[in-house]
């Protein structure tokens, strides 16, 4: 093996999916923002549409053509970020569903492509996309009138069940859409953990498909393994890498991997990382460089081929915490050099 | 515009390339690994190539094919990471040539390939890639008898011109590597700009090309303008983002732009960051999110249809600084989902 391989489980990312469609009543959705959150959009979308999924959940409208395109028609496609400026010809040809964040969007959209699908972004208190409560209110007679499919907010700490934000949100979402015939989203993974009265009637999960915090009991998704390039006795007092930045305490055995930051294994996580040669840990020594990562096998009793980042040992959360980010991050800067190897 | 602009200078490329041969007076090759640090190697490549480039060095073999099919023949491709397990067939194909680092790849090169094209890596002391002094003293008659186009190893030290190690290293190769009738490298960037001692026949710079630390006079290479989605007036007390990561101290104007942690921007920088609406700073609050990032707009007097986060105000390495990384793990996380316009 010449490239790294990381090893997605398809049939995973399903179960999870059914794991968290379970615990609502109304639809579930799936996000795949992020080219499927670094995982391949197409491959990912697919599987999903097989399983059930009707409403996936892109950022760009770019994202959506490159899904429209992998899953054919049959199912809606949301773009998070609307109806933007030079967006118009992408949407009507992918047949995308932007949910309108603004007066402007919606006059653009109105304009642009009149009676074609939409939904309705509300901003509850994030701050960051969808429509102000004032906006709201002045404009959402003319914004039903044309048939909204989805009104969606976005929960700002729904990682943090307790934050006092969450209900905050719940009530403000409430306040401006109780009684409107529209079906209403306002869950992510993490509102879908946090009960029924969350769910409204449709959640979207995004990260716990993949296997990632805040979803606890995912099945894990990713495996990655590196291939060892060559490995070397070191002795005591030698330094290894870049700024000389590891010094052997003791003769050592030093095995160098093919995978570095350009990879999307944060420089960021240096030394503080653990690679795996079976279930035995041997940890990065020295600098991550773009290209390559230096690990310490000396108590292996052999050489290892490969070793392992991501699998059974480590999660995408472990090695986000190694690295000071979260594994939503680890995720999605998966890198495009790895061998992407589907399993059902 | 939708999605965001990336604007890589291919003038700007070149000229830095012409800048770094001046200094030296052998051949000046160009490292394009990593996708062409990020860029787009096969544009980047086929630029270099029209300026004079006859020797490209990339990561991996698969690196390798993809830059053939794009410059074709008449330069060669120099593989970092050898003759792997594996890569018999691809360094064939494409005509590469393998920096053979061990014993075990000077076997496989042989077996599998049998009078094809191969260089040396030798280690002088980053103890990353490369044979080490006892290795190669066994295996250097045997190896030169069969023709290597190059010698070469690689500085640890060498953005720390003033760094002991790499006058130890130099020492390194000219006793490795004296008296022997094959052309040698030893400098990228950080060496080329050393002096005349660490050039030897072949300088192979990287990071300089693309506008980057060491390269201090280099012309900056890229731009990256993110399209604003929405502006929003938040009152002194609102939170913005995750976590309510920002609470506005006065009311404020803030502007959410598509581009995020996803794209390669990098989570760390957070509201260390700084974005630009012309020549005005515009502050990033809350977090960087997976595909969004706010800035807070409330002095510009006006809604900006675009922020700057690369150009004329910060290069590569000032947001490095932010996101407490080098400029070298910016430019190879730029991501995919950007437009990538090419100037000359």
């Amino acid at each position: 093996m010449t490239s790294a391989t990381l090893t997605i489980d398809l049939g995973a990312v399903v179960r999870n999916w059914q794991a968290l469609a379970r615990l609502s009543e109304g639809e579930t959705g799936a996000v795949v923002k992020a080219n499927g959150y670094g995982l391949g959009a197409p491959v990912v979308g697919r599987a999903l549409q097989r399983a059930g999924v009707r409403s996936f959940f892109v950022a760009t409208a770019g994202e959506g053509v490159t899904l429209r395109a992998a899953i054919g028609q049959g199912s809606d496609i949301y773009v998070f970020s609307g109806h933007m400026d030079g967006d118009t010809k992408a949407l009507r040809e992918a047949g995308l569903t932007p949910l309108l964040n603004s007066v402007d969007q919606m006059l653009r959209h109105a304009e642009g492509l009149p009676g074609a699908p939409f939904g309705i972004q509300l901003d509850t208190g994030m701050n960051r996309l969808g429509m102000e409560p004032a906006e709201w209110s002045a404009l959402r007679d003319i914004a039903l009138a044309q048939g909204p499919s989805l009104i969606m907010s976005h929960l700002a700490c729904a990682d943090e069940p307790g934050h006092a934000m969450n209900r905050h949100q719940l009530s403000e979402f409430h306040a401006m859409t109780n009684g409107l015939d529209v079906p209403r989203s306002l869950a992510a993974t993490g509102g879908a953990l946090m009960g029924p009265e969350f769910h409204f009637d449709m959640t979207r999960p995004g990260v716990g498909l993949y296997g990632g915090f805040p979803f606890v009991d995912a099945e894990p998704v990713v495996t990655l393994d590196l291939p060892v390039i060559q490995v070397r006795d070191v002795q005591q007092g030698e330094t290894v890498g870049y700024a000389n930045g590891w010094t052997a305490p003791r003769d050592a055995r030093i095995a160098t991997v093919s995978g570095g930051y350009a990879d999307g294994l944060i420089r960021a996580m240096g030394s503080h990382a653990t690679l795996y040669a079976g279930d035995v840990p041997c940890p990065v020594v020295g600098r991550v460089s773009m290209d390559l990562i230096t690990a310490d096998v000396t108590d292996l009793g052999g050489d290892p081929s490969h070793l392992q980042l991501l699998g059974r040992h480590q999660s995408v959360d472990t090695v986000a915490d190694a690295a000071g980010t979260i594994g939503y991050e680890i995720l999605t800067q998966l890198g495009l050099r790895y061998e992407r190897v589907f399993t059902e």
